[in-house]
């Protein structure tokens, strides 16, 4: 069995990658795009299907994704409207007068929008959502400024700080969603309207900061793997060096927010927040301090807590993942991306110390990361509290961008075992069925309390939700010089062309992760030798490959069964992976869940909700030997697979007078039914309690 | 069996007395010292029987007692000398010149050690001893200002800020530790040299603060309690009535500390800190906010974490203990002590919510608090770290402070099985066998790097140690109107004089706490009737007393056997407490010892060494049927009762590459002989790995 095994050996200067072969730029990659392997580093060799050439038609996602398009995107595009995100555009642009709506980063929630519309545009072709796009994208356009500036907060309510609060006013933040949904829209549309103006923007952004201009960073990272996306859309490399000077600007002593506050005028009131006037300088030290409690917690400048966006240490020197949990997903997104680029060894060896830093001792089973909401983030190696985890839906969709980039690095399939890990568990939790409702906390056990809602004051996780789920495609197939990658289990298609021009599409049948049973059919043009790489999940034991009704027994390198052959156009591969179910431990020094299992069967987590449930969720235990079935209940949540089995009902303990007492062997739990439903659909059946880690009892 | 069971019901106005006869003001209390019972409260009605009445002559205590006699007193004096704590009163006095020596609360521990001192002069006579006391006391007195004033930090230092920084400059601390020190003088002497003193003192502050006069509140509480010590030692109400005008000024909104701050001047440099100027102002604010990693956090003032000082609410609407440990023990006891003068049932609620608060969530089970560095102090509930426990050693002594004074306030036997608890585990691990190391931090388990430290740079746990231990013949014997009581199981004796003017003695023979059996000889001038109070520890089952040879069952009120009769002279009581070994867990909500156990034998809480165990102490985990035996070994640790049996090694666990993974039912652990020596005699054989808290394993 595998489990999360490090095969590869991190070091700052030591990262080797075995089986890479250098390419010159491969022609299919198009023109412009080409990235350069560079002397002595990791050579570049993935290039990613575009998304409307991959279709998912699938038992378990389309439906998510149905209602995603359906459902969610108009749910986020009237939230938006009512709070004036989309209103900002017109004052900014001087149509209309009003004051700011919305929190002071609400452009980059409009522009998240976009993204996640532009991907389902065309998949079915939709012209009113096309014709709101496009409305929205002029009203956009009609808002920049001449020089190219664009963050309507700033121009309506701070006009003389433009570029002046890095730290507090995402202008960088907002603006790599700009070019995220620009690049999105863009590759979705052939039009090119918002990409022009995220071009006229990052302009300005490269006439402004760069070694030999300004300093610059990103009070909320972002930016950085926006830049490599515009850059491999644009081929403009000024965008790839922007990627690269904000990663080098972060951990300067001083820092430059430290210098950027010394400038900023001390006194004036920029907002209100529970009643307090707050000062343009305190906004920029908020940033910096943990909150303290109910106060808002303004500090000294000297005292800076430079840990909450990772501006603790120079990106290449860091090894502990710290502070807000998504800054630091995006932040080690955009250092993987210039590495892919630039094969800057240093990036890389700091990535997989950060790497070890969060999977080894800072995550959730669920994949989820960020156990408390003080910083929105990390606190201290194995401290997971399961009641109260914060796991931001957010950072759970961060570890899969993250993920999927350390794959791309390495070609190591156990990134993407944990990005499967996250994406079916912590991310597909924070949205309801009804893909109305959310989570921004998403605990790992709750009482009767916890809800899920339709938007928040902060409402970064219903947007993340609307650009998120349209893209997974990108996560299925990928392609590299030798042939075509296939990492997760979803039933549909994808069409690529091969090195050598040809075109090769695969049509992917499967249950999964229901049933372990999945058939590939390649349909080549022609026959073509190409290698096919399936993942086998690092979960798995004993899968089984079939090659047109027969076994075969593929090499297997990183996690993925190598297959390589002239194959036919009727070639159909068939994969079986066993679905067991595991009774999972957490390392010990895990405190909060020790003694404790979660229950796996594939890549899905479960959890115990009340209502499939006869005894008190708190008196559940779990022997380790209990014998634990599966079935399909086709009526339940959608349909879902449960886990049934013989738990122990424990005597209610009393400790409301004790803190000690004489422990007696355990004994005498009455024997009581358990049933158990996947993660992902915890949350949906009105308030209440739910619980991941059961207690063990003897047999 | 009772373990820590409340079975009073705490409320603000609901604390019932029951079984409490309201008596006028003995004749044997002493003129002037007469506790009022005031109407619908509770009645003071005990009377410490004077000190230097009680001797001990124990075979587990002696030794220790002698230890702080001949080589701690000596040791912190020399320390005390050589920091310049001494010499600072001689500047003072302007007899020489010189700068300010030791912590800005120096004063305090040259006070705690004349209190120390003055408990073991006479037993036995001591003449150079005495001259140095003596020529100490002279010194203090000459640095006295003419209208009372005495703070050698504050008058050498900073002469124009007198009592305008008390939230930091400990002026009340320093103080409450010379009236404590004053009356434990005179009470041992006869001499009013420090006690004029100290009346002077007093009345400085009498004069200075007060309702009417100026806010006043202690930055580091101690002078509540010492008030009511020197009230109770010269009848004067005033220093009563300031102990409750300390009490009631906490807990202001805003905070009396706020209000001084801002009267503070802003730029002046007080003091260097690892070469970090720091502001007078910056000082208050340091007390207020907790430490943000190596940082000197320095805060704006709307942002005062009041809880640090107890300062978060009023007294008497506390429910929650919380803030630095060691405050907040000298702040209860004080509570307690104006409560058991004044019968203020609001702050008696409040004393019986804070009690739950600390031994119902937030105690380590050897009956130390205040688990975390940050603080020094209280986190959340049952947040109760083994590794990194802090528990310092005064916090622990505070405990026996605060619940002696909960025990006199109710009559209840339960907290004196808390101040045992402290007192034999958390209290006595502080200090060496050898007298001159010292615990400031205790933890409940470490690796190699823990070694005790012959001072510190704050170094009160070495002046706790100096004057806490020659007191504790207080915790052994008390009288009330109807007789006798014997809290404590420690061989020596104790003559009080009954209320109706006879003599009585009693000779107390034990082994205790290596064994249960207690011999009492009453030896009384004539025949007496009077009650004999005999605490039956919580902990124990089936404990026998026999009367002259006879065994007899006496009614058990609040944890003690209640004996009443005409007393001869030749009376001889047996008492025997089995003293088994038990396995203790704790609330399972303490994830830190979740799923393990600790060894209790008596009073005594043991633990691991590595030195008297081969297998690798990470490695050793007991199965809860463990069959466990105690033994006595004369040469071990000054003679000590070890605990012995068979445990287990568990195959060592390795999770470098891995935070989750299948579990399998546990086995497979080899036989391993486990030895266990007590706790409070830990950390006197070099570094070595040591834990109270064991893994369990299935039998």
């Amino acid at each position: 069995m595998r489990t999360y095994r490090t095969e590869i050996k991190w070091s700052v200067l030591g990262f080797t990658a075995t089986g890479v072969v250098l390419l010159g730029p491969p022609a299919w990659l198009g023109a412009g795009k080409a990235p350069q392997a560079r002397e002595g580093t990791v050579a570049p060799k993935f290039a990613e299907i575009p998304l409307k050439q991959i279709t998912i038609e699938d038992k378990f996602w389309s439906p998510r994704l149905e209602i995603n398009r359906t459902k969610t995107l108009d749910h986020v595009y009237q939230e938006l409207e009512a709070t004036g995100c989309i209103r900002n555009f017109d004052i900014a642009a001087k149509k209309i007068t009003g004051t700011f709506g919305g929190p002071w980063w609400a452009d980059s929630d409009v522009y998240k929008w976009i993204e996640g519309a532009s991907y389902v545009l065309g998949s079915p072709p939709d012209s009113e959502l096309e014709r709101k796009v496009d409305d929205l994208i002029a009203k956009i356009a009609d808002a920049q400024q001449p020089d190219g500036y664009l963050n309507t907060h700033v121009q309506i309510e701070e006009p003389d700080l433009r570029f002046r609060n890095l730290a507090f006013f995402h202008e960088d933040f907002s603006s790599g969603h700009l070019f995220e949904a620009a690049v999105a829209h863009y590759e979705a549309t052939g039009k090119r309207s918002l990409l022009e103006v995220a071009i006229k923007l990052a302009d300005c952004f490269d006439r402004t900061f760069g070694p030999g201009k300004r300093d610059g960073l990103s009070g909320h990272e972002g930016i950085e793997l926006a830049w490599v996306r515009l850059y491999r859309a644009t081929g403009d490399e000024r965008y790839l060096k922007l990627a690269e000077f904000y990663l080098n600007e972060r951990g300067k002593k001083p820092s430059v927010f430290e210098n950027e506050y010394n400038n900023l005028p001390a006194d004036r009131t920029v907002l209100w927040r529970q009643g307090v006037p707050i000062k343009v300088r305190a906004l920029q030290e908020h940033f910096y301090i943990r909150p303290l409690g109910d106060h808002f917690f303004l500090a000294h400048p000297t005292a800076f807590d430079t840990s909450y966006a990772q501006d603790n240490l120079p990106v290449r020197d860091q090894s502990v993942a710290v502070g807000h949990a998504v800054r630091a997903m995006f932040l080690y997104s955009g250092m993987a991306d210039v590495a892919y680029e630039t094969g800057d060894s240093r990036l890389i060896g700091a990535l997989g110390r950060l790497h070890d830093s969060v999977t080894l001792r800072r995550m959730y089973v669920t994949g989820g990361i960020g156990p408390s909401s003080k910083n929105e983030g990390f606190t201290d190696d194995y401290d997971l509290p399961n009641d109260n985890a914060y796991q931001e839906t957010c950072a759970s969709a961060g570890m899969v961008l993250w993920n999927y980039r350390m794959f791309k690095l390495t070609g190591d399939g156990r990134y993407v075992d944990l990005l499967e890990q996250s994406l079916y568990n912590a991310v597909l939790a924070g949205v309801s069925l009804e893909g109305n409702t959310f989570c921004y906390a998403t605990p790992l056990a709750c009482d009767t309390k916890f809800k899920r809602q339709p938007w928040f004051e902060v409402p970064c996780c219903p947007t993340t939700a609307a650009r998120f789920f349209p893209s997974i495609g990108r996560y299925v197939y990928i392609q590299s010089a030798d042939g075509l990658w296939v990492n997760l289990y979803i039933a549909g298609q994808a069409s690529a062309t091969l090195a050598n021009g040809q075109k090769v599409s695969l049509k992917q049948t499967t249950d999964y992760p229901w049933e372990g049973r999945v058939k590939l059919q390649v349909e080549a043009e022609s026959p073509q030798e190409f290698r096919l790489h399936l993942r086998l999940p690092g979960w798995a034991s004993d899968a089984i490959i079939a090659l047109n009704g027969k076994k075969i027994s593929p090499p297997v390198s990183k996690g993925y069964a190598v297959i390589n052959r002239e194959w036919s156009p009727s070639d159909v591969l068939e994969l079986s992976i066993p679905l067991q179910i595991e009774k999972l431990e957490a390392n010990p020094k895990v405190l909060q869940s020790r003694g404790q299992v979660a229950l796996r069967r594939g890549p899905l987590i479960y959890c115990l909700e009340q209502s499939d449930n006869k005894a008190d969720l708190d008196r559940i235990a779990l022997p380790l030997t209990a014998n634990l079935t599966a079935h399909f209940e086709p009526t339940l949540l959608g349909g879902v697979t449960v886990i049934t089995g013989q738990g122990r009902a424990q005597a209610p303990g009393d400790w409301t007078r004790e803190l000690y007492r004489p422990a007696h062997a355990a004994g005498g739990a009455d024997p009581v039914g358990i049933k158990a439903i996947p993660y992902c659909v915890w949350g949906n059946r009105g308030q209440q309690k739910m619980k991941v880690w059961l207690d063990t009892v003897p047999p």
